[in-house]
């Protein structure tokens, strides 16, 4: 059986997964590749660490030992960050190995120049594992779905997020609250901007968005918000609406551009995504030919996406025995322009504190009116202040046009207070 | 750009659906196969008829000038049924071509033989469209989960079923109504048997089973039973015990064995497959590495189908491209014994009406007593007349010990009826 070693940029969560999987199930993946699997060497800071899975590989601190080995086949940069693990990848290709990276903060901002370089060397570059964790969504809308036109991507691509918006709405607690617990279990970061400020979704984003509208689609091409404002009261209220709160990652092409945002949304209970729960991640996807399609699983983990990386190992050992390495290729072959913000067309939900005084709703509405925007449901409910909690939720409107209402309403002076403004996400109910 | 040529065994809903893709998306299609592809030929048994999306294409009644044709690269069989399909698709082997087959009847029986004549051609046989319509089932086994030793495969893969099941939960109407309805609809064939009586899920399981656990299911050896004995009743009683009533596809490695069954079965509500409804598929897969994911969308039709089809062709035009044709191969390397009916363990709902008597209960109790078994919930409520329904949920057990709880209740001189015995499935759980 032929021999196919591996060389591993990192050997943390991803990395000792893969190792892991690897010993774990030898027989299966060695008959599916015909092949014998094995990590020959991992590249790690720190030599000294005791590290589970390591039994037969070989730990360096010094990337040429595995970018200039010519007896490794294949790469798997699981370090993550831009620099080195740019240059290196883009070291590996040139050196004729496929690679396999799970790095979603590299590919949404130096996809193309690493999809290019695997191309001119004729090489496999996979990457399932950066978006989603073990759910092969990459492998869905490159290989599975190819013969539809995309007309939208809506993902919960951020476990972190989806834990903290799950336990708020099932417990009734606060954002703070939850964040702490969540950093307390492992499941947030001490520094939690990425993921709670829409950050690591919008990178997953770029990278699904670039590969299911066939155009580039950069980080900095997201429209992003997080979750930090959302309080228990939205997410009530969201249930009367018969709707739940998540932070949606969401890409429509519009024929005249394509849409690319992140931010949290009220989704109806209905909704196919709107039972993903906690830790757990879901991809929806709508085909012309296909319809609707769902993919759900964990979205990270050592072990979800350690899975996710030796499937494309095996793909490419494949791809390698046939000597058809390099021939998905990068996929862009479209330039659509990418749309403002402002041209966003969605329902609002609003929820404010207005003087409860006659006349007060009245001039609310004309507000609202005047910018052409008309409602879908009002909620009021009685106070014992002289204060009215309302919640307005608009037909689909332009960004500029809520905006307007906004302003007039900002400089009006029973106004009290605007609690908070989310988006409504309604594609796809049936 | 090069031109790949397809002939079409069969130009009925799945066959015109693959022809108004093709159609409608040239300009993906073709940029994404590098290739210009479209429909040469299709084989129908009448001339005559009046056909959509037929432009361009040549119809023929003789399967000979599609097989021997040298300009048909690709044969895609659509046309259903074992014979004349079966011979077809070898001939077309023969001749070089890659093949699409569309059809689980014939998989399900001579699945083995196809691939090994794939194989033995060095050509790809794809088949993504048998199972579950449009939902990329095939592909996330064979190439995107393959890190994994799958443990189960739950699906719901009978739309018909599903959405008789989906419409008796929602109106609480009968089994009998909601069939004819459906038949009004097109949703069920006027001979309903292969969708009501479990066949056509159990053929599609066979498919699913054997390719996630490297071993040969054939249909026969698949453990069936329809739903044509569920009631509005048993539907009732499953939501107060928080459950479902589905139409299951069960997969499980067992270690020893395997269990392959398809059945109606009471699913808890959390299940992700539980919400599941209407004409809408869904596969369940747990994998050791990946954990649970599911794959979600339509199960039928002629787009959600042509897709399955059109992206196969786009795949197979990849790997014709790059030489790498009939690399992933049959996969069946190993021999798992199928385990016999009487030794599945499960929990079991069984719905029963007895005298009103006193003692009664606890001798009916005895009887699960002395068959090892015991209960997780029970329900009775109080009736007008002298009888008692009572509802009994098993921990699970074995078949051989319910049959035995079961024979000594039918010879039990108070019970009047026993209405119904469905299983229960609680894996995956979280």
């Amino acid at each position: 059986m032929r021999k196919i070693q591996i060389g591993l940029l990192g050997f943390g969560t991803v990395g000792s997964g893969v190792a892991a999987i690897l010993m774990n199930n030898p027989y299966d993946i060695d008959t599916r590749s015909h092949s014998n699997i094995s990590v020959k060497k991992a590249l790690v800071r720190n030599l000294l660490k005791e590290r589970p899975y390591s039994d037969g590989i070989s730990f360096t601190d010094k990337p040429d030992e595995i970018l200039n080995d010519p007896e490794i086949d294949i790469v798997v940069e699981v370090m993550g960050g831009i620099e080195p693990a740019r240059s290196y990848i883009l070291s590996a290709l040139q050196h004729g190995k496929n690679v396999v990276t799970a790095n979603k903060d590299l590919l949404a901002i130096h996809g193309e120049e690493l999809l290019n370089t695997a191309n001119q060397y004729g090489r496999d570059l996979f990457f399932e594992a950066s978006v989603a964790g073990g759910i092969p969504i990459i492998a869905a809308i490159r290989q599975s779905l190819t013969a539809n036109s995309i007309s939208s991507v809506i993902g919960i691509i951020n476990g972190t997020t989806n834990y903290i918006l799950s336990a708020m709405t099932e417990q009734g607690r606060d954002f703070a609250d939850v964040l702490q617990e969540a950093q307390e279990l492992g499941y947030a970061e001490s520094d939690p901007t990425a993921d709670v400020e829409g950050l690591d979704a919008a990178r997953k984003l770029a990278i699904l968005s670039s590969l299911a509208f066939n155009t580039r689609v950069k980080f900095n091409d997201v429209f992003v918000e997080g979750i930090t404002k959302i309080s228990p009261a939205d997410i009530q209220y969201a249930s009367e609406l018969d709707c739940v709160i998540k932070l949606l990652a969401i890409a429509k092409n519009q024929g005249d551009g394509i849409e690319i945002r992140v931010h949290p949304a009220l989704l109806p209970k209905k909704h196919p995504l709107a039972t993903v729960s906690g830790v757990y991640n879901a991809v929806y996807v709508v085909g012309d030919a296909v319809g609707e399609t769902m993919f759900y699983g964990k979205g990270a983990g050592s072990l979800p996406t350690g899975s996710a990386v030796v499937s494309d190992i095996i793909q490419i050992v494949r791809n390698m025995e046939g000597k058809a390495s390099g021939l998905i290729g990068c996929g862009c072959y479209r330039n659509s322009p990418i749309k403002a913000a402002d041209s966003f067309v969605t329902g609002y939900y609003i929820r404010l504190k207005v003087k409860d005084e006659p006349r007060v709703f009245a001039t609310l509405a004309l507000f609202f009116a005047e910018a052409g925007i008309s409602f879908n449901s009002i909620i009021q409910k009685p106070r014992p202040e002289n204060n009215a909690e309302i919640v307005l939720v608009t037909h689909p409107c332009k960004e500029g046009q809520l905006r307007q209402a906004l302003d007039s309403l900002g400089s009006y002076s029973k106004l009290d207070k605007i609690y908070n403004v989310i988006r409504l996400e309604t594609n796809g109910m049936h």
